[in-house]
């Protein structure tokens, strides 16, 4: 069972090196510098009456970018490094799939959203880098659900077809449907609904046989893991971020703001509502550190669409206050029960963390939009912040949920099409994935030479069999 | 002993709700946001004549804001993970007690500073989250002292009680004294009053019987730890940071720039004098990472409060130059000799780190402040800076050297009072703290199953009893 | 063998304390804000028709400062992590010698590149700290080709030597040739034949006789640190803030905007074919963490030159294509080479990484920089982008051509020079350097105990001698 092919000599550089010449021949077609990147900028300020090079988009987003970019790549990488033996799998497969899901997305988005028609170009300035790194982040939380699981080959095919999803999901909603702020919870809807029919495919065509060994060795890594008494660094990061993460692509000004305080307000809250359940749900009231390093960052999730809205410092610590416990809960009642009952694991957790939290963040995001009135954002601030004279000129509010709620159902829509197409041609042979007993293991697809030496990795596989128990580990000192 | 109850099932998520709950009803009463962040800020430009948005006081703080936020989850959490064995709780409780003093921080200084009287509302923007940021820090920094050996529960109501004495006391040096830049070292001067208060309350009261064995069983880890070979990245955060943390609220312009230069500086000399004492004090020259992750963090302490004056580099680096000295010297004579005859445990060797550069920084400060000419910063300068036409008028300089030595004594009368409150709350029988021999165990509150075997357990106590020599421990390898 | 002296109690103290007042002298007779940072700026405003504070160039360069002065002390010290029995030595000697080399290098920059001739001294701002930063990186990434097998003092010497160099190079290219954009390329040259020599010289008088035991040494730490199963977060450190480091010091503007995007561009694309060419390499289609941790970056140093200019997105994605090939490449075959035939021991692979993509960024450079027009640029933007009308007047494409490979001969030689100077000073017998059989340890100049027993260390010397053999190794677990 073991001897199922994972050489990936031939499989991964061809795909890696088939798709950054497409990348490169697409980039050389059709993306160049917008006019805030293009050395024609000195003439731009001039026609535009800019006086100053402060003015430039740069200096209003760049900061916020490279804490989004942090949280891309350090955050999200080592969020998933709980499991001793898979380090170099859940950072280093993060890494590769952001670098390609960047350059996909620069393009997907580009076409959506920057081409310029007047000369087939896609225009990309600082405010594209931070849209690709947003449409990446959310193929890097699914990859959360398979962590372990599945190889790079395969990673790399689901953040092909889900950024494609995301950016036309998102063109959909922002450029057809006209709804406002609402491309987080409508991605959280989405990726929620991809990763359900994911999971009904891997279930169903992958996983079934020895799926209970494979719990079994999952749980093992994960309680050894205790060793290393880390906390994870990459929920700290994501946390201390989020308030960039929600104002990075905000409007200048108050918006921008706006949205870092009531993130900031949010996320606090939810951390002591998570501490309080974790500890309640615990016999001896000990907490879990799963809890803590994943249902604080629901606070965060929950905000964002409302975030740049007048939704109040309180309102925000309202939001944190109930997604730290609705989160806590699904990790303790919820993750168990897809387990155990419907076979299905996801391993890190993400539909707690990401699913049900983007599902508030709609509401949440909903609600503060329908209660906005001209007394708390003033005549011309309610004009500018909702675009009335421009794109959403006529619109009612009434109307406008109507929009919002057709948009999320072609939300779901796209999750269960892009969680058919990822689980169909995940399920053909010919990907490496790892065989079930050697899941959740770094040597698979890595050379850690001295990590795994043949005769622990036997007599880990005897304890497997002989039904392992608690104290008894002197394996993996 | 073991047996002494650290059950907190009701009474951590009691307090945790609670006071979030408490939290909500404060900040819907009292908290709005401030003129540049609400959506009246495009009429608000409009009345100022403000021509862009790029003058949101958002873009001159919020890059700021985000390294002070990393040092305070990142740097002050991971700076105290040199316990093997404690490191969720180093980082956890860190993040619990943040996450609750910056929103009761953004309560207490907002009633002192930010209290709007035409609506009776507190207005916050950007620079309100990192007041709030600082006023949590010092708590933080207090957590050093007593890490390990306190419950969550008392750490949240140490939290608020610190939290209320900064802004009290904040409050009357900057408002009701006028001390200009005082701030920080009249902090360091309650944190250090407040410790020792509170070390012998503790002292007295709780760590009394079996204090040897904890402090074996202290070492114990400490010295195993050395096996994970880390370099704290907590201390390089803070070090990288720190510039952020002085520069962060002082004016827009040059103030700003100069106080970031001169920590640079600062920083970097103590890093020299630092690895010189380490090595000089050893018998074989080799380096102590005791001192070098918390002696070299002196000279951004030190600084502090001259950082935005005219202190010329120059200055800042013999402020550097001395305080990487003075800080190796102390956890070098200082520690064990509190420890061994004073029965005073300091955990981090916070005296040493923040309470002696505090008090240097008070008298850098101080001199810097006396000896400001027009020569030096221009008459537009002295008088923007000192705020010579506003809240200053027609006080002399030796006037104000008179009001910081009444500050300096308002600072220890609240570290007194504020270390008698917390010491006398915290020996109150119920609030979870663990047995002297439980001390600096994660076990205690953390479920960490696989971590520490009850015959793990067993063993340790056995050694510590027979006596623990070095070089033949091999319980925890 | 092992009793060769490493106490360094009287000469490291000696050097630190001697350096730190020297630099205390030099920054009090030479060094004074600039414009920017000094409190005349009020008056400088007025003066110049500065309408807003924000015009301050702290503005434009101190978050990308902060990034960049992250990847110093983070990223470099964090990338040498590798080692399970040095991570004390690789952050904290990278530390030391950065804190020194930052306050040495505003030194030797300032008096090349900021001398105020009307009173004599040097005027710092945040962009001569972010050049400090850059300066100083350049020995850092030296300091990876030595990593382990030196002792402080000559990290110091070695810091100074090179500092000296790099600016002495640097005011040559920029201000006698007037060699645009190329710094970095010449830099890299430098420390490429500064490698070279040295290496000649370290092995010549220094490493020889048991070096083959080294090596084995070398690589049965390097192998059981894969036990740590952690990613290197200096990786991701310096790979997420690259875009920082390239565009920190550009011109203010477009300029800046585009060297970020390049920057993000072509590290993405480097990523992608070095997991190809890794996969590719290794038998079984394994991927190598010293590729993955080491390639990724090569796409930034690449691109470095050229980043600023037009080179079109597409273009950096090339540059990262090819620099990801070559650069693991050079892993899987040169290093080994290196190593094997010429006895030249690179720890990091400082060729790979810095030296071949240094000249790569000189070629991409130069080739932009030759095919820059006035479609491209605009007529204004060409102008000010090579200040035609500034010190470049007059000046042909192709003379500047000629001047650049005058520059890149004078960097050569440097590299020489400095080679043979430290070559020399090293080989000195009263440094403090380790026998070749405590090399890559901590405990030489570390207080560690607990790490190494005497027990383990003979045992493993006794492996050694015996020959080691994969599978077989129990020692340190």
């Amino acid at each position: 069972k073991m001897e199922k092919s994972t050489n990936l000599r031939w499989r991964l550089p061809l795909i890696c090196f088939l798709w950054e010449i497409i990348m490169i021949i697409l980039f050389g077609v059709f993306i160049r510098y917008d006019e805030e990147s293009d050395a024609h900028w000195v003439e731009f300020k001039k026609e535009n009456n800019i006086t100053s090079d402060i003015e430039n988009d740069f200096y209003f987003r760049y900061p916020s970018f490279q804490d989004v970019h942090v949280m891309v790549f350090i955050g999200f990488g080592f969020l998933m490094t709980f499991m001793k033996r898979y380090g170099y799998g859940a950072v280093g497969f993060n890494f590769l799939m952001a670098a390609f899901g960047i350059q996909w997305s620069l393009l997907m988005q580009g076409w959506f959203h920057s081409l310029d028609y007047s000369d087939g170009k896609i225009k990309i300035g600082v405010e594209s880098l931070i849209n690709a790194d947003f449409c990446t982040a959310s193929t890097l939380i699914a990859y959360g659900a398979v962590l372990g699981k599945v190889s790079p080959v395969q990673l790399l095919i689901m953040t092909l077809v889900q950024c494609t999803c995301f950016a036309v999901n998102e063109y959909i909603l922002l450029n057809l449907l006209l709804v406002r702020n609402f491309t987080i919870p409508a991605q959280s809807l989405l990726l929620f609904f991809f990763l359900i029919i994911l999971f009904i495919f891997l279930h169903l065509f992958i996983y079934q046989p020895s799926f209970i060994i494979t719990k079994v060795l999952n749980n093992f890594v994960l309680i050894k893991n205790s060793l290393a008494a880390w906390f994870s660094i990459g929920t700290i990061f994501l946390w201390v971020f989020w308030p960039s993460f929600n104002s990075a692509i905000s409007n200048h000004g108050d918006a921008q703001h706006r949205a870092a305080i009531n993130t900031y307000c949010s996320l606090a809250a939810c951390v002591l509502t998570t501490v309080a359940m974790s500890s309640l749900y615990e016999r001896k009231g000990k907490l879990d550190m799963v809890h803590i390093q994943n249902a604080t960052l629901a606070g965060g999730v929950a905000v964002g669409t409302a975030a740049e809205m007048m939704m109040s410092p309180y309102g925000a610590l309202i939001v944190g206050f109930i997604c730290g416990i609705i989160s806590t809960t699904g990790f303790y009642f919820l993750m168990p029960f897809l387990e155990s009952k419907l076979k299905i694991q996801d391993t890190c957790g993400v539909h707690n963390l990401h699913g049900i939290p983007g599902l508030i963040a709609g509401i949440v995001g909903a609600v503060t939009a329908a209660s906005a009135t001209e007394g708390v954002y003033s005549r011309q601030g309610l004009t500018n912040f909702f675009d009335l004279e421009g794109k959403n000129e006529g619109r009612s509010i009434s109307q406008q949920g109507g929009f919002q709620a057709a948009g999320m159902c072609v939300s779901i829509a796209f999750g269960v099409v892009a969680g058919t197409i990822v689980g169909l041609v995940l399920k053909l042979p010919f990907w490496g994935d790892p065989a079930d007993d050697c899941c959740f293991e770094d040597e698979v697809y890595w050379k850690v030479s001295g990590q795994n030496t043949p005769g622990e990795w036997e007599l880990l596989r005897k304890q497997l069999r002989l039904g392992w128990k608690e104290g008894g580990d002197t394996v993996f000192t």
